[in-house]
């Protein structure tokens, strides 16, 4: 991983063969990084996304091996058991163009991942919420 | 709805059963917020979003009324009649992982829906432009 | 093309018949914007996008003549050549809201294109990496 610090965050380039998620997270952990605004392009393989089933309270998963672009990665950073935790969301593309997407567990650079950080001076943090089945946000207002 | 105050905007959490549009349209007027930048991901439905038939300018519309994952959401915030008015065009995806997308007229959280709202200090605002039939930007320079 | 300065970069708009990365190109030089985060949205025509192909390290190309949303555009702006390039990837959406997306060479303004640019005070370049057969971008530290 490549990365150069900018003004309020990091321009952070995940390199062939490096998983996003866990070099993110462990990037973030490092840095102290607790809130923050993520997005990026790449191109990404060995992919887990899935989608929210909201009556199971569960994910419904799909693994793609082959090398997909990454057309859109956007999450964001909060605390989860104190934890740095990154949700996001992508969408990929195959060689048709043709696109899938969901909730992104992990994927691999396949060529390139490039993102930007963008830290938020928070402690937003996540907390079980069993009406939902998932870590919610925990803010501080209320609107 | 919850929000905590960033650096330069909001981090919004949308709840279960709210309306985002409405709801963040709301937390910009309560706010005086005329110009920003939105994007966020979540899970949503009773989702009607479409696409602009620039021959006859008006949109095709559809509903989803399941549960699909919000992939991407990425919008800005303007002021039209002097009210704050949010463009945003979204990627849904299904429990195959199957992407739909378009211009969001609105949608309501299913499960979460995380938002970061930055603020630019500005007054652009949106005019009907005739020729395209749509209300578009109006700003101070022209390149 | 309208634009309009925010705290650190601009708010764009690609007006109708414009070209998306030429126009923007053009903007970034004028204006020295070395690096900065792009995003935006909007209807677009004469599109052309692609996949990268690792094995054979080249684009696989496809396009679209129609107008099309433009669901989601992000991308970043660094030094290729010592000139600002716009290193950017797309979804767009057709009027059945079936989607489409990879990495974009060019598109042209079907009615708007709303834009977003946040500069970045750094001198991030890209350089060819053959073993990836792409420019790659080039920092400051490793992790």
């Amino acid at each position: 991983m490549q990365f150069t610090k900018i003004e309020n965050g990091y321009m952070i380039y995940v390199e062939k063969g490096e998983n996003i998620m866990e070099s993110i997270t462990q990037f973030c952990i490092k840095n102290k990084i607790n809130n923050a605004q993520l997005s990026g392009i790449g191109a990404v393989k060995n992919i887990e996304i899935g989608a929210f089933d909201t009556d199971n309270k569960k994910y419904i998963r799909q693994n793609f091996e082959d090398t997909w672009e990454l057309v859109s990665y956007q999450g964001n950073i909060s605390l989860k058991d104190d934890i740095p935790f990154i949700h996001a969301h992508v969408a990929i593309s195959d060689h048709n163009l043709d696109i899938k997407g969901g909730h992104l567990f992990e994927a691999t650079v396949a060529a390139v991942g490039e993102f930007i950080l963008r830290k938020i001076d928070n402690n937003v943090y996540r907390e079980l919420n069993e009406d939902i089945g998932l870590p919610t946000l925990c803010m501080v207002d209320r609107s």
